[in-house]
């Protein structure tokens, strides 16, 4: 029983917490890979007074575990773009397996990095990369392997799905920030959780795996929460909808939609009811029907759980003397489709609009014409004279499925209305099905 | 590329919906497996006039399908314990690979169908064993192998769940019962679902893959929810539970808990509302945490997407020369531990319990003095008068966590006392923490 050799690059929040689980667990864990797993390199920009390293050598040059002999498996963890490619790059160009959990890497420079380990056969493994904990790549890529997957929709990050939940007490966006900052949940700057770029990291992977298209993040749409007001999110409430930050992909005949954006979703689907930080992954494919994969999105143990899957995994198939077994994204080279992302005007999708209007007889004629005009089906419309308020009325509308394109011509024909004298507010409403 | 032969027995649902899936994905499943899956034999006891067989050889002898020189790997779906066992025995000897969806057999034959298979080199797999169509085995087996599992709590039969489901509207359980029955959803005899058979075998499966012990079907507990009433549904509810019908299985130091019994969950808790026929299983490792996998877990295509997904997993494997990558049961056999499963008066858990009291002076205080003497502590107690009726009313306690033997002997106290006339009603309950 040959034992594999481990080199943990990044000694931060996940290097530490891998280091602790695979030393802690150390003997269940060889008795599932078949093969003791042995952390034979540390390398970090520094070291950690609260982790005993033992015997291990440790070193501050990063790229040292690229090239040492008694490394079997490079584990990534040190984050951000450059640096990490390079590192990647050199541990495939040297034969080493790659674990990672870095998703803005995977998202960003996958094609590259899945293609360089193709050429030297060594495995690429990313589990940890998206949505910390929960198993939902192997989910997508074995778990589901039998499955067309039609559509994939998460709630991907824990920042915003810890923001959004709290806002339902009635709290401001900016307050629920600022005490998830205090709380270490959010960023000093919290633009890539709020704004939707690590969802839309993230989203860009669970695409590429689920329908075996290459991956496009430059093509994802992103849309925040920064925008969304308790005044929405108690309507969305009483329409019998919650207001969640999701990443959605869906496969059309032309192409794959790739979005995040706020989205209104049934109180009664299970997917509501995932609150605060946690993290949960709607996957529908054409046998099994609608999966959910549930669980924490971050934390240092939680994540190392996933970064130990794969080292066991890559434990196993080295074992076997094998080469990746599972293909990067889920499907072989040759088997990947040149699917497009959609233009946003491109989707379809269902959609709640908020139009202050003015208390003018005739206006919820004008509006319900104008939206007739464009094709546009109403499913609700609320509109309450208590909420009178400087002489304009709320109108809130919830419309069944049409493109985006038909929402927003008929937007701009109601703001060129002279009794809406504001933004309409919409927000996209999904109801899986 | 090396084409992968399948021999499929069994033509009920499930093989019917594993033949359909194979067929209309092939192209995709052979992108993913990185080998065409050709059907290359079909057997079961009568054709299927709905099922287009094309040229594909059928037999209505299945063991000739272990024999075949054109089979790679024998699908067995027929069900039940003896014919089955023997033909999955007599593929592994003749070095088949098995793949199978059949938790009753893998539960009580799995350790000495998985000696045979080790012998023989082959893997056996069984995904589609437990929760349909939800990949739970590759999430603990693979997913979470770098944790140690604490506890497993899985809704894993979806008739069950139906019924709770139903009863909550008040309705009895032998109503709902009968419109089960009328809908498909039970079968003509309902003893397996109803009284927990079911969900014991796969409770057994995911408790062994999970702690790495061998299967131990037989010192499995099962109790039914035949006798569940609305009135404890009710009453449940209003202390903030909801009653579902779970199997639990938790790693204790000397032992394991092995049980299937009705179980009240906080409703604020994401299994409380997974309603319906669908399963749903909460897996707590020391690393990641709570993690939960909900899906389809029955159903012909929702399951055939489970067996598809072990058919890929042994072509990927297949391909790369490997034995079982993944040993049978999550652990290799030299790491596998001879825990018990604990007699149930070991078990801890909180319980609800209902007693119908004769409405004279100083019930309650009997009652309170009698847990008080074994140590019970009470953290809900509920008498209304309003429901007093023949002259008895119901106390309604629900109490922390004790050992079960308290509250057993708690109860033959009760039950001696001449003010309680009736069984005391006891039901368990977990809070996951």
């Amino acid at each position: 029983m040959k034992e594999v050799r481990v080199g943990i690059c990044g000694l931060g929040t996940v290097g530490g917490g891998t280091y602790n689980v695979l030393t802690r667990n150390a003997e269940l864990i060889a008795g599932r890979a078949g093969s003791p797993i042995r952390i034979s390199r540390v390398a970090s920009r520094r070291r950690r007074d609260d982790i005993d390293l033992g015997d291990i050598p440790f070193s501050n040059d990063i790229f040292e575990v690229t090239r040492a002999d008694d490394v079997d498996i490079v584990v990534e963890l040190i984050g951000g773009y450059d640096v990490a490619r390079e590192l990647v790059l050199a541990a495939i160009e040297n034969g080493k397996h790659v674990v990672t959990a870095n998703k803005a890497l995977i998202a960003v420079h996958g094609n590259e990095i899945f293609e360089a380990a193709a050429k030297q056969g060594v495995i690429v493994a990313y589990e940890a990369g998206v949505a910390g904990g929960i198993p939902v790549i192997k989910a997508i890529r074995e778990g589901m392997a039998g499955n067309r997957i039609d559509w994939i929709a998460g709630i991907i990050n824990g920042t915003g799905n810890y923001i959004l939940t709290e806002m339902r007490a009635g709290r401001a966006f900016d307050e629920v920030l600022k005490e998830a900052q205090a709380k270490g949940y959010a960023e000093a700057d919290p633009t890539f959780d709020v704004e939707g770029i690590d969802a839309a990291h993230k989203l860009t992977i669970l695409a590429s795996a689920g329908f075996g298209v290459p991956l496009q993040f430059e093509r994802a749409y992103t849309e925040g929460i920064s925008r969304i007001t308790p005044y929405d999110i108690a309507h969305a409430e009483l329409l019998g909808y919650r207001i969640k930050h999701l990443g959605i992909a869906r496969r059309r005949e032309n192409g794959i939609e790739l979005r995040v954006h706020p989205t209104l979703v049934p109180q009664s689907h299970l997917i509501a009811q995932v609150d605060g930080v946690l993290n949960a992954v709607l996957v529908d494919g054409d046998a099994v029907g609608q999966t959910m994969y549930y669980g924490p999105g971050a934390g240092d143990e939680a994540t190392a759980s996933a970064v130990i899957a794969d080292i066991v995994d890559v434990a196993r198939s080295v074992a076997a003397e094998s080469r990746q077994r599972v293909p990067y994204l889920g499907f072989e080279p040759d088997a990947l489709e040149n699917l497009e992302v959609l233009p946003m005007e491109d989707i379809q999708s269902a959609y709640y609009l908020r139009i202050q209007a003015l208390d003018r007889p005739g206006v919820l004629a004008k509006v319900a014409s104008i939206l007739s005009e464009h094709g546009i089906n109403i499913e609700s419309i609320m509109q309450k004279e208590s909420e009178l308020e400087d002489g304009k009325i709320p109108v809130i509308i919830l419309t069944h499925t049409v493109q985006e394109r038909q929402i927003n011509r008929a937007i701009e024909d109601l703001e060129a209305l002279s009794d809406i004298q504001e933004k309409v507010v919409r927000i996209r409403a999904e109801n899986f099905n």
